[in-house]
């Protein structure tokens, strides 16, 4: 007998299936507290940058919950790692979710870490409930999400993916204290045997995150249905000219570095006002040398983070924000150098893939709304190599990349509802028995 | 036999009592490799934060150089060293030089050193043609006159005239590492006995001291005779926002600290231009936090050093800066705390004094102009309690606070020529015998 396929949640009774939100909320709280950071009215975040000693415990955390489950474990040479369940039809290509457990020096306790815990929810609900869909299930974190520490950001899954070199990937030096990824991964001992990019690639991906942003906190909906993903341009200028004694030089002589980053700052922000729509424009990283009270800096250095979902208006920005530079630049008597960190195009999702999420959460009774997301996730690399989406759900405040980042643990167990429903369809795509 | 009192060096032949540039400019040389640092284009520097190990090492090396040459050597509670080569009347009251030892974190070899050491260069050109003058000489080198690691700057001169309270300038946390002064006094080994401020005042102080500017080498003048000091304002700003993600936080709801330093500094620099004479304003330290290109910063502190020589001006422009922070952080929804780090009025300086140092520099057959200074000087707190001026010689391309910071050696000598004049004259004021 062969059973149909191409199922779509929607017309599979969910029936009493459920994540144990407890068990979750235990393990997001478990791996919270590796790196954990106070924040003030008693906010309780993570500082846990990729390739740290932090991002090295909270490693070893995962993986063993992953053992406990019994998963096969594997590290790809970047430092991904992949637990999977295996499925019936093991030939079959493996059903894929996660996304990170690096967070930004400020972060959060739900960003890429629910991603990955839910996953390992998922799993733990198929086994606790004796289901053994056809297709393996592979639970993943992928290394440097954030790029907080080494840019670009999604690094792990840009190589997993094919999209970067594995050598140039390696060879990238942090952004503080310039030890080389190879050499980080070494030390923490996650520089796995498994080839990177991978010999095959899933059957297809979905990644459950928080939203990152205000949009279903203030519409009261419970699951964003993500279409896709804005397109980012990372920049960093260095600024240099002519460090001076700031009582003594008259301001018509001066050469002011810092002066010159100002004036970006203000253009880049009345420039995203100007283009309107989803346009996103962020200084984030100012650094001036020497930084000191009465010296005018020799240098200056700044990043620029640009954002938008329409990849044409985007290349406006990014021009206007360059032909400004210059002129600010040429006027103050400067020299700049500019580097791009990280370059995305907008990502598109798979139809089917949306229309799976949205069905899925519809079927359990969750309000869905479609939406991009406006930041970067492992999901928009997964998309390059097999039909990909995401599943969002509510960050109090809007708030994320924010010690005081927050999500309710009934949003959090709706999310890990559908993760499950839908990767339990997916699993049982072209299923034969 | 009774000399004539006030005597001035217009009217005294300098005969041939001249200094010796050359152990001048090997005295500078060998200080200037304690905290050594090289700089572009073979540019060598100094780093000499005020009471870390390289200004001990600088202070062990200066008070050796006054043990050779026979000086009494006090040291008072807040680390200022004192070198006293009697006189043939030691109960007059001493004719104080000096300056200070300390840098900037990219400083240069002469700004502070030039003037202690130019001290040392006189009293042995004294020794050395076995002139004994009435009064006795000291070389002073004042703690922390940058104020680079310590706020405000020229602690140690406005402890000892008075001007700040021993135990508040012992309590300053530094601004790097929050050591405490009087902490790092002791570490060092330089917290003094001598009670601090001084039981009695110099009968006159005199220092040399380089332009730091580009006024005297644009108009080819060899002596600037200094008639007064700059007002400094320096005031310290932390901004306080909203820290959140930068691609999914729209533009609409952001409160950007980053953003307002931005537009704080752009004002500070029109504001300057607008005032016009001699106001000069500068942002010098900006730092973010968390300071990672795709987090809105929560926090951003930046440093305001607002300079005048005519104080109702320099109220102006506090008044207006405050005005527009004000305005531009309640348009952005952030919170500043404002703290004033040093406020010191213009300082006119004794006009006798000034006279005595240009006839001295025309006597020597050197051009001279009278000029402000842009910089604050220990000699303006000196100024409170005796009868005071300066000389300046001048800066190679203008430039201070910087590596290649630079002085001609024919330049060094002539103003060493005038402070030791100056000097000798002073010192035989009220010479009886």
């Amino acid at each position: 007998m062969t059973s149909v396929g191409n199922t779509s949640a929607a017309n599979l009774p969910p029936g009493d299936v459920r994540v144990d939100i407890d068990r979750l909320v235990a393990r997001i709280e478990a791996l919270a507290e590796i790196g954990a950071v106070e924040g003030p009215d008693g906010a309780r975040g993570c500082a846990r940058l990729a390739l740290t000693d932090a991002d090295r415990d909270a490693r070893d955390l995962v993986v063993g919950w992953m053992t406990d489950l019994g998963l096969d474990i594997e590290v790809d040479a970047v430092g991904n790692v992949f637990g999977t369940c295996r499925g019936s039809q093991p030939e079959l290509a493996v059903v894929m979710t996660g996304s990170h457990i690096d967070t930004v020096r400020t972060g959060g306790r739900f960003d890429g870490n629910l991603g990955v815990l839910a996953g390992l929810e998922v799993i733990e609900t198929l086994i606790t409930n004796d289901i053994t869909p056809a297709r393996s299930i592979t639970v993943a974190f992928f290394t440097d999400e954030e790029g907080a520490r080494f840019a670009p950001d999604m690094l792990g899954s840009l190589v997993y993916v094919g999209g970067m070199p594995l050598e140039q990937a390696l060879d990238v030096e942090a952004v503080d204290d310039h030890q080389r990824l190879g050499d980080e991964l070494l030390r923490i001992g996650y520089a796995g045997t498994l080839p990177c990019p991978g010999a095959s690639f899933p059957h297809r991906f979905v990644e459950l995150h928080i939203e990152q942003g205000p949009i279903l906190e203030d519409e009261a909906i419970e699951i964003g249905v993500v279409e896709g993903v804005q397109g980012i341009s990372w920049t960093q200028l260095v600024i240099s000219g002519q460090s001076a004694h700031a009582g003594t030089t008259p301001m018509r002589l001066r050469h002011d570095p810092g002066y010159v980053a100002a004036e970006i700052v203000g253009f880049v922000r009345r420039l995203a006002g100007e283009l309107g729509g989803d346009q996103v424009a962020t200084v984030g990283r100012i650094e001036l040398d020497p930084n000191l009270v009465n010296v005018i800096p020799r240098s200056a250095t700044i990043t620029l983070d640009v954002r938008n979902t329409d990849e044409p208006t985007l290349q406006v920005a990014e021009r206007r924000i360059a032909d400004e530079v210059a002129r600010v630049a040429a006027a103050e008597g400067v020299r700049v150098e500019s580097t791009t960190l990280a370059r995305f195009e907008p990502v598109n999702f798979d139809p089917a893939m949306i229309d799976l999420v949205e069905q899925t959460a519809s079927t359990l009774g969750y309000s869905t709304r479609r939406m991009s997301s406006g930041a970067g996730h492992d999901a928009q690399m997964l998309a390059r190599v097999c039909p990909t989406s995401m599943i969002f759900v509510p960050s109090a405040n809007g708030l994320s990349h924010n010690l005081a980042e927050f999500t309710a643990p009934a949003d959090l167990e709706r999310g890990a509802n559908v993760l499950l429903h839908v990767i339990l369809a997916l699993a049982r795509q072209n299923e034969s028995a």
